[in-house]
């Protein structure tokens, strides 16, 4: 697994890299003071992306209680067994990302695909890819969950279905009644196939994050915008960091482990805005993106 | 408490318009579903204040036991009784506010003063004004702190020590290491004097709110600023957004309660920034700033 997301942090940054066209991805390498390290990867300032950056991260040590709550949905963390010093030992290996683009109608995208073992025998896969745009393209939607659907289906028929409707519910803004965007798919605590069937299903999505996202890019990275699209999207990136802040469970685990913050807070958008009680106009392009966050759709 | 608050939110909100000189606050009443309601008065593109928000809260009714441990820092909630629902009969009202000025030499400031009462005869105040510039003025912060300091000495020479050392405590950004902002006052839980004495404490600082605040905005309205001050500005208000949505009592409990969504994250700035790893040149102005708020400093 380690190997495997070592290898796919590369060929996605070089294929993101080579559709911005300008700027290119530096990498930090950090080393975690509790154990292991990470190598993160992240591009500013691009043409088509502000701020895109991939971060790999392979961590071990002793974990306290309260941060293993926040890696799983179970709500008996897979039941470990705490070592002498009341902390669970561990291993995470996992790759995320996020990148936001300038463009209003280019869609931020996010992935994460990891793997955790605690003592006692204990392993679990989980991970996915969901996208979130300001404005709703049928066609795109189409496009991107139709790629997740056939790399699902490939492996098993019921984790489309299954992982879309998950990312639904894990995505959404409690406080808001709305979804982050427009979903993907997303799962956890995956343990009950043989662990080499569940990683060559998670090798097959990560190799296939570009493939799912990259030609949505390149079809509306140069489409004309005006200012008001503009501040549609920093208010979206105003949401997708209340999301990220209050309810993603890799931010809350990454915050309560000490792990490295500007890694862990490079999910955020570049910019972001908040607008006293905006309500866009009834029947507009916003309303009904508005809408299909609070009625998630099927695309395909 | 809430006569004396609603009085307040009128005549601070009167005193920020004419400072401000262009915008006026426009007010919403709200009700929440579960019992009472409030009142929200939002000023917004002004030409001081890039957003401001002076909003009045009068909540009761049953409350459940995890937004009763947001309410207050005692661990045990106080011991109230829950109700034959699971749920704790509870009376607040409470009044906060954040001015996010557009200057960057003009500080962003918030204050909330509030009062609990649970069933069994449990009851409490709470509070604190504090102030978040993006660069130090050592006289504003004499300023500012000296005139809580007179407020606070007149009532009990204790309070401003201990209650500035509270604030340097309670803002905190526990996964940077650094304060939200310069301090101030905060307090919480306080019912170890007559309710009479302390109701006179939290008056004489609601109505002391604009002059520890007003003069600083004057002076500095006007201060002329580069591109790069202003972005600094943003950073810092995403630090700010940080704080608030992870760490603050009043945003949780109000997210927890079922509160008005757009009257909690008023609290936000118009516009706050991120970038990857920023790091202050040495001997900087912003470095002096970080340096404050990794080590807070005594101002009077």
């Amino acid at each position: 697994m380690e190997k495997m997301l070592r290898e796919a942090q590369i060929s996605i940054t070089e294929s993101i890299a080579e559709i911005d066209g300008t700027a290119s991805f530096e990498e930090d390498a950090w080393l975690r003071p509790d154990g292991g390290g990470g190598r993160s990867r992240v591009l500013t300032n691009g043409s088509v992306w502000e701020k895109a950056g991939v971060n790999l991260s392979i961590v071990y040590g002793g974990m306290a209680p309260q941060a293993l709550e926040a890696a799983t949905e179970r709500s008996d963390g897979g039941r470990p067994t705490p070592g002498p010093d009341g902390k669970v030992p561990f291993f995470a290996a996992s790759l995320s990302c996020v990148m936001h683009p300038r463009n209003p109608f280019c869609p931020t995208m996010h992935f994460n695909y990891r793997y955790f073992e605690t003592d006692g025998g204990i392993w679990w896969f989980g991970g996915g890819q969901d996208i979130t745009p300001c404005y709703i393209n049928d066609d795109d939607m189409k496009h991107f969950h139709g790629s997740l659907k056939k790399v699902c289906d490939k492996h098993d028929p019921e984790y489309y279905p299954k992982f879309k409707a998950w990312a639904d519910r894990y995505f959404k803004i409690q406080h808001r009644g709305e979804t982050r965007g427009l979903g993907g798919i997303f799962f956890d605590d995956q343990d009950s196939k043989d662990p080499n069937e569940i990683f060559e299903f998670v090798k097959d999505l990560s190799n296939n994050v570009v493939d799912a996202y990259g030609p949505i890019i390149e079809k509306h990275r140069d489409d004309p915008f005006t200012e008001k699209e503009k501040e549609w999207q920093l208010m979206r990136r105003g949401r997708y960091v209340e999301f990220n802040l209050v309810y993603d469970r890799g931010t809350i685990f990454g915050l309560k482990t000490g792990g490295r913050i500007e890694s862990i807070l490079m999910s955020l958008p570049e910019t972001a805005r908040w607008e006293y009680d905006h309500q866009p106009a009834e029947g507009s392009p916003e309303a009904d993106f508005i809408d299909a966050t609070k009625n998630p759709r099927e695309w395909v």
